[in-house]
């Protein structure tokens, strides 16, 4: 098992608390998430249709400014366990430091994988992975420097999990070249991961195989029908990306006070400096509020944003301590 | 794409109404589902923790009379699409006639595929595959005789997608054994197709094999939620069998009424011999009742129970026009 954020067992048994005493702030899953509405009961009682799966890609094409085949999947960690699938187990290079899963499915599913430090590094790899913005130091990448290297490699691979507070890193318009795949979740930004929803974007062979791969039924009638009004709700979207706009430096000025550095984040979380990530994430966890530290990098914590005012407020007195 | 019941969009295309306007009897889904409960907001907005998951399971293994290894996948139909990577493809013999998305996700996947007629016609596979109760005929099988079968083959899927109304015949019991699995779904019985829930229960290695393809979350947070608890109502169970139990027989009466043939069946849905299976349902359809007909059997038709006084009304005046 790939260690994750998310984890509040771990932080509960370690801890104490009931789940409801703990912020969670060790993933980035927005903690102000989209409304869940009162669903139709057949959404839960009939097999998904096709025409409410086709709706569903719709709105996901107009949320994410595309015409390409894509395909919804039970979050774009679904799609990740089928990557390997595509194509015989080869050679694969993933931007690394970045979200373990990529490599251990893959070599799970006999690739040769490598860590790559920078973009240049993936050239000539059989599947290359890049996070885009990079869980967890938040690194961007030009759409245009990705297109470059789309030519060098087999298949690559852009994560967007948290690209939707960034829209402009998107290279979801670009889907459909050959070669080229996109994943994108519902997870993060919209704060729907439990609802496991994400999508797939790409050529319609590749779209077409890994189709093939999941299954007629591949995501829940409730998250067809939770997905496809929320990707469509713009004015959800822009609210909530200019709360984050503002709130993301608001956390870092605290972070600073409290004498951490900024590493680097996006909109939806933040990576620090800290110094002795143990002793701070367990300075965290004495007031219950869980944070994402790291085994490779002692002095990294991670930490999403706060949800409400309340949330806010736990937070600066557990930094202030 | 293989051709299931459920089609609602073929039926609306061809015969007009909205879903609401239809009873869907073109499965073996309860029409009287279990009661989706309130659910707490973490299960839509948290990632499933492994201590929800693990608590499922256990309600699961209470529910199927085991303590075997079992893993949650969204629906029996995501344990079938990961059944051909337990092994390199090899020969897979599936007693026919039965649900078509066996020989199509094998075929799909490299193995050569032969329909049996019998029990005994499937020794020698590197894989066999048996729905038990069958559909779409009601064929049982005795779990002795799939005992005796295991060490014939290289591996045994039993497929109980419809056995909760008939646990005599349920080898759940008797999972861990090397070379059997078994799969279970919360589909039918209790009506909750849309949510993609079902188990897949095995011997250890097995079990491990399919978790790591299946990945850290493989079903969403309401699932497991709504799983746990409908999976510990044994109230609710046993009046289901119950009224299961009167209703089939009943529905065989209207049947016989109306000049059909019982062929065989379920407590959750009976195949009829008809004559002209095209036009049987095409009458049905006009009274905005769907069901299934099958391209290969011309004089079949299957029909689910309707759910409440109104529907099994239609469904008698349909019958009697």
């Amino acid at each position: 098992m790939i260690d994750h954020g998310g984890n509040l067992d771990v932080a509960r048994a370690r801890f104490g608390g009931e789940l409801a005493d703990w912020i969670d702030l060790s993933t980035g899953i927005n903690r102000q998430p989209y409304p869940v509405p009162q669903l139709p009961a057949h959404h839960w009682h009939a097999l998904p249709s096709r025409a409410e799966i086709e709706a569903l890609h719709a709105a996901a094409r107009q949320a994410y400014h595309t015409t390409a085949p894509l395909l919804a999947t039970a979050g774009a960690q679904a799609a990740i366990q089928m990557l390997p699938r595509l194509a015989p187990p080869g050679s694969a290079k993933i931007l690394a430091p970045t979200y373990g899963e990529f490599g251990h499915v893959l070599r799970g599913a006999g690739w040769v994988v490598e860590d790559a430090s920078n973009l240049d590094a993936l050239a000539g790899a059989d599947l290359a992975i890049v996070v885009n913005p990079n869980n967890p130091d938040g690194r961007r990448h030009d759409p245009a420097a990705l297109l470059a290297l789309l030519p060098k490699v087999g298949r690559l691979v852009v994560d967007e999990s948290f690209a939707d507070a960034v829209p402009c890193l998107s290279l979801a318009p670009e889907a459909g070249r050959s070669g080229l795949l996109i994943l994108r979740s519902l997870g993060k930004f919209y704060g729907l991961a439990g609802v496991r929803l994400g999508f797939v974007l790409g050529a319609e062979a590749d779209v077409a195989a890994l189709a093939q791969l999941a299954g007629p039924w591949p995501v829940s009638g409730p998250a067809i029908a939770i997905g496809h009004r929320a990707l469509l709700d713009r004015t959800w979207a822009n609210a909530t990306s200019a709360r984050l706009a503002v709130q993301a430096p608001h956390l870092d000025n605290m972070a600073q006070a409290a004498g951490w550095t900024l590493v680097g984040g996006t909109p939806l979380f933040r990576l620090y400096g800290v110094g002795d990530a143990s002793a701070a994430q367990e300075r965290l966890a004495r007031a219950k509020i869980w944070s994402r530290i790291f085994r490779d990098w002692p002095g990294w914590l991670r930490l999403g944003l706060p949800g409400d005012e309340a949330e806010w407020a736990r937070l600066a007195a557990a930094l202030a301590r």
